[in-house]
């Protein structure tokens, strides 16, 4: 790739989400959990990824401030002007900006490449290549999105038409797709020039600013004032004080809808964004009889099980199929795997009691 | 009652058992765990039941070495001499007949009230009123059980054939019969002379140490060897040199079949011997869907679930019904109600790989 010293990665690690409770909690999101193939966090392997194609002092993370230092934790290699902190989450339009203008702060030419720190990717050669070809595909001023091969009619995922091929690897993007229902996807797949929208994206930071200033001019006006305030030294008491008032708009409808020239490379690594307990378990290696379990597990007579627990702790299944059992040590859920999205009922059932183990 | 001061308790509580895995392990069986209506252990409760009565100083507790200091812990009115140590367990027989000497030594005329310690009682007047009878009617030199009303054609349990009223609430018990088949046990319901054999036993002590020299002759000659160490101060050191060459022989074959005048007591308070977690589950008082939860639990769409966690742990329940989930903290189980006996299989299988938490 050329000019890889202009390449800066942005990780969005403010989410919070309640799908993975009891092990996620309104004060330690799924980013921070090791929901992958391996003991280290969503978040810590969305950066180790990046770091082989750029470095450590090339990356920013925006978070909330609340998480914060769960993310200077997780990530020490980074300083304490890489981490930007919101002050409450405005979706990802605003986001994407901020970290723009600090990027480009540094570098009139960089490149973004914004990635979310909550999906699962399985660690292969494909994803660094498809990172490369993206950032390669941006430096010449296009809106560069990946787009996943779709594996089956997934309703939960929005999807790319692709069109013609610009480059090698590289495609126009046709249109974005909002999440189709059942008969749509299926369509989708069918059809074949259909991706699922992976939500990372690449851009010259210049670019992605010009975009904003032309299609959101209200927020574009803002992080105009969030840039001259930081060249003064003084912009966390202008966050601070106005970031709430920010369009709460998605990059996806803010600008990838609405600019012309969006390319997409389509990726061929396994992906998920990891939206239940059921796609841990999909995506978990499972034994003979579909279990995952934790080691030194019994499991008589039981099948289709995924069960998560503290290290150490003894597991005994008897004559239990296709349940999701996730002992967190203050809390333990029980639920049949196709019922895994109802865990939302009992979190909404603890804020309404105010009980914190949320 | 008359010579209520000639009363004295034997509480066995040497058992060791597998079925309430993982709340009981082999170094902390049943009767230490609180598996009644309140706080207090299967032990404790047995002993503060039968304390209504007669007082601790003239309650005698028969257990194994291994489980003494925790009888101590939970029973800590009783004196080291009231404690009696079994160095390897030998059946109801040898345990009841070492105990008598020890009572008899402390009066000729002694009546005792031998009661397992872990049995489920519900606490009602009608467990004294039956205690008070049984000891009145050991008082005529009568061996005398405790028979319980059957509530269904149960087969896990003994039955006793119930004859001829010969005082107010005593009956001639006509035979012992063994665990019946399921038609057995619905003709013993039908007929209504059948009593469950409680394992609650009344008689002079001088009496049952008699009866040992006649129908054990072997266990009875030792018997006596350890009265005549006991009185010279040196009975431990031969209890545990010949405690496991005793006949491992039941009360109820070695003595009670055999000999005459058996009476049988019918009693008509709520008794269990917790089989297993689904005795549990039904004794436990349940909510309107029948589950059993801990404080603060959140059950969605749940039914029949027993549930057993450590204080404070959150439970949810979403989507399931009848299950058996039981968190011992460093364990858990989780295991279909109707299949609750096959914790034994994990046991076993835990045996097999020397894992200690069994």
């Amino acid at each position: 790739m050329t000019n890889s010293e202009k390449a800066y990665a942005v990780i969005m690690a403010g989410g919070s989400g309640t799908r993975f409770w009891p092990l996620s909690r309104s004060n330690r999101p799924k980013q921070f959990l090791a929901l992958g193939p391996d003991d280290r966090s969503l978040l810590r392997a969305t950066a180790e990824r990046v770091w082989d194609v750029l470095p450590p002092e090339r990356t920013f993370v925006v978070t909330s401030e609340q998480l914060r230092e769960q993310v200077e934790r997780e990530l020490p290699e980074l300083q304490p002007e890489q981490i930007l902190a919101e002050p409450v989450g405005r979706n990802t339009a605003p986001c994407i900006g901020w970290a723009a203008t600090h990027v480009k702060r540094l570098d009139d030419d960089a490149i973004m490449a914004v990635l979310p720190a909550d999906h699962y990717i399985r660690e292969t050669e494909a994803y660094v290549d498809t990172l490369r070809r993206g950032l390669e595909a941006a430096t010449h001023g296009d809106y560069v999105t990946i787009g996943i091969r779709p594996g089956r009619a997934e309703t939960g995922y929005g999807y790319i038409e692709v069109g013609s091929e610009i480059d090698p690897g590289v495609f126009r993007a046709r249109r974005f797709v909002e999440k189709p229902n059942r008969q749509r996807a299926e369509q989708f797949v069918a059809n074949g020039n259909f991706l699922w929208n992976s939500g990372m994206f690449f851009f010259l930071a210049s670019r992605i600013l010009e975009a904003i200033d032309q299609h959101l001019p209200g927020l574009g006006r803002e992080l105009q004032r969030y840039d001259v305030a930081a060249r003064a030294g003084n912009e966390a008491a202008l966050v601070r004080e106005t970031y709430g008032a920010l369009p709460a708009v998605s990059i996806d409808h803010g600008i990838m809808e609405k600019v012309s020239a969006v390319s997409v490379v389509p990726g061929t690594f396994e992906w998920s964004d990891l939206g239940s307990w059921t796609s841990a378990w999909e995506l978990a290696s499972q034994d003979e009889r579909a279990n995952v379990l934790p080691e030194g597990a019994i499991a008589v007579d039981a099948s289709g099980n995924f069960v998560s627990a503290p290290d150490g702790k003894l597991i005994a299944l008897v004559g239990v199929q296709d349940l999701v059992v996730v002992d967190a040590g203050d809390a333990l859920l029980i639920v049949p795997r196709e019922r895994a999205q109802d865990v939302r009922e009992v979190v909404a059932a603890l804020r309404e009691r105010g009980d914190q183990r949320r």
